[in-house]
């Protein structure tokens, strides 16, 4: 690194640029990593972790309710959303304090400040002015909910980033968009006893997933009596005389609410970071343009991570940090695989999804066989609720091979992870039945499904 | 079938039998089923799903602990056990009506009467002495448990059957025995309330399962407040004056308890059912003795299920009915398949588990690389409790075949469930290693062990 005071410097403290920073630190490289918040990125702080910790709390009404069916008299639960928020808080501490012990652990220097490009090797550290300088530097900055800047009253309106930390829990919330963190935290909001309602343009939540697992979560949601609105938006938020806000839509409705919350994409966090200084190229978006190997179009600088706007995924910005590190300081050049990619859309209930949509997968291949099975899984049918699992299976007839597999009930999450591992295999449908069951599971109707549920050919359902 | 009253003779209308009645009676077959007590077999009226059933009823009591770290106060819940029988008793009777309805709809003929073997083709059904004729028999009849009839005073003792429609909650229970039935019911008893206490003649729990999962599963019952005590038996029960029971143990203990519950293993039911009448011969213990494809040393008379003591599950039992099928009908030999199948102990936590053990693996192959992972797992730790999560791969180093996965933890049979299609596929820790982490899950520990925890080499840990 001759001449330069680091071998690298990662700008942004989450997932990718963690992981970067701590594998290159313990090859014995001189790194230096900057963060102008808080360590742990959005996964930590204000996502992935406290997302899933609310998603818990807000199960809590439905096992109380539920268990009733099995004897139980739960008695009058009653819910403190500060105490919530507080633990919550202590939680996220304790992960923030592991990521530095981490990095520190393994040598790399810690700055609290923002850092913004001067060059293309020198960054100005803004806490103290400091210009330090590089030879490589990646670019781990991440994303920023999207302000809707051009929504009349999108001022009033909170995003998912304050929606942790609320004041108080409000008595009715409207939340605008149709992806998976809109569709989240209608659930939780709804679990903690909110008066919820859901207002998404699309025709269906979540437009990416099976459309099977879209119309059969809209169902379950709506019978748990959250309200969502599709094909309609927000024409203008205004705060009423009592304090409380009012959301005008554009099909006329004045939806009253105590919060509104924004989930409408999200923006790469590029602005003011020096790229053009450093002459890095970035898309309309902001979002910055890499290689296979994350590289950007100048040479000794690359970024991971959301900022890149590739798969906007945790797991993902790791994969691309450890693949960095192979390319860059073990001498195996390694693309990021971004194929097949497992996720869960963590509503209740939850969707765990892996490979091609059925809709994706007929205008690939000729021939599908499709398996689908719904039932009520086991646990809630002494809880009386009328809940259904749906399982399905995308398979390509021709190789049998399983292209996709979609999953909404209990703990889809975990299923669609462990699913992956098979599918990424290039396992077959007999794979499949060759499994022997493991009873009573709901899993075990993944390899029970003998026979096609239907056939699509040539994109048409026979 | 040429002077026969029916194709196929059914005896026993558990798992196998009613699924093979109803495949033959499918495929044209005339098809009676004889079964004296309830359809439906051990898996639904007395067995998995009862159990499962219990171990949710059971599992409330943590959800309401839990609560509390989440921001609620549950309350004072209470438990009342008729009612839970009741709603049992009612699931299972839809359940068995589902099973009769399955039957009556495929043209088989059903009866409800105990069958008894006259000769190779004939039977008397004893609930009208009537002797009936049939071209094949498959007898499918279970087992039942072993009542431990040396054990003075084991009449006062009861088994699994009675203990799901027990008229009162007792306030203590000691359950003898080390394998799942008694696990489980010692795990379902604690969460309802009961002071509960196990006894194993045994080193360590479940004897046939990792000894990782075994010292774990043993140490996180133990920190619930179950007592386990291991390398002890019963020597002597008695009904003390007070009308409480008193078990003598081995080491001079005396356990007072409402009910003493023998879980020491299953016999195959078939005394007095005619088999020597019909030439069929069993095994010491009683257990049908069949070929590769089910077929007894009598020609026409074939055995499935837990009457055949190969693995006594009902999945199997099910596989076996279904090959049964294909070999006599659909002129398709077919063998069962007995090898990989996972299974589950439904105890909290739970145990999921498919292949190799590390102690069988190191007798078969010369070098394993072990990968595990401990970890709270996430919706345990705002609840304040301690309980941990183990995952543990076994890896044959030459070709880096993933030969076992066993885990400890919530849903650990539903993960087993989904590995064992990649084990069984034939998939490496490679294809484990290329799989993307879904974020947050307890499952993405399985994709993101990289490194060895350690090695076997020669049967010893290096």
């Amino acid at each position: 690194m001759a001449g330069y005071d680091y071998d690298l410097l990662v700008i942004g403290g989450g997932s990718g640029g963690v992981r970067a920073a701590r594998l290159a630190a313990g090859l014995g490289k001189k790194v230096l990593i900057a963060e102008e918040y808080r360590y742990g990125g959005t996964c930590v702080i204000r996502g992935c972790v406290p997302k899933k910790l609310f998603v818990y709390a807000s199960q809590f009404s439905e096992h109380f309710a539920d268990s009733a069916g099995y004897g139980w008299t739960p008695g009058k639960p009653s819910f403190d959303w500060p105490t919530l928020v507080a633990n919550k808080d202590m939680e996220i501490a304790r992960l923030e304090g592991l990521y530095r012990l981490g990095l520190d652990k393994a040598g790399a220097e810690i700055v609290n400040s923002r850092a913004e490009l001067v060059d293309a090797h020198h960054a100005r550290l803004m806490a103290d002015g400091r210009v330090v300088s590089a030879e490589r530097m990646l670019i781990a900055v991440g994303g920023t909910p999207n302000p809707h800047a051009a929504l009349p009253g999108h001022e009033l309106c909170i995003s998912s980033n304050e929606a942790f930390d609320l004041p108080e829990l409000p008595k009715a919330i409207v939340i605008a968009g149709g992806g998976y963190i809109a569709v989240e935290f209608a659930n939780i909001f709804h679990g903690l006893g909110v008066e919820t309602t859901l207002i998404y343009r699309g025709k269906e939540i979540l437009s990416r997933f099976d459309i099977d697992m879209r119309r059969s979560l809209h169902k379950a949601m709506a019978e748990k009596g959250i309200t969502i609105l599709c094909q309609e938006i927000f024409e203008k938020i205004e705060r009423g005389a009592d304090g409380r806000l009012v959301a005008h839509t554009s099909e006329g409705k004045a939806i009253v609410a105590d919060q509104v919350m924004l989930a409408l994409g999200r923006d790469p966090n590029t602005q003011g970071l020096g790229l053009e200084a450093a002459g890095v190229e970035t898309d309309h978006k902001g979002a910055i343009l890499v290689d296979d190997y994350s590289r950007t179009n100048v040479d000794n600088i690359y970024a991971v991570g959301d900022v890149t706007d590739r798969v906007q995924l945790t797991p993902v910005a790791i994969h691309e940090a450890m693949c960095f590190i192979d390319t860059v300081y073990r001498g195996k050049p390694t693309k990021p695989d971004h194929e097949l990619i497992a996720t869960a859309v963590f509503s209740q209930p939850e969707i765990g999804t892996i490979g091609l949509s059925e809709d994706e997968a007929a205008k690939r291949f000729d021939e599908l066989e499709i398996y689908r099975a719904e039932f009520r899984p086991m646990r809630v049918i002494l809880a009386g609720r009328n809940e259904k699992m749906v399982m399905k299976l995308v398979v390509n007839a021709a190789d049998r091979k399983v292209l996709g597999a979609h999953i909404l009930g209990p703990d889809a999450g975990e299923l669609a992870q462990v699913l992956a591992i098979a599918i990424k295999a290039g396992c077959t449908k007999d794979d499949f039945d060759r499994t022997m069951a493991v009873h009573p599971t709901a899993a075990e109707e993944l390899v029970t499904m003998y026979q096609p549920s239907y056939r699509v050919k040539g994109g048409e359902r026979i």
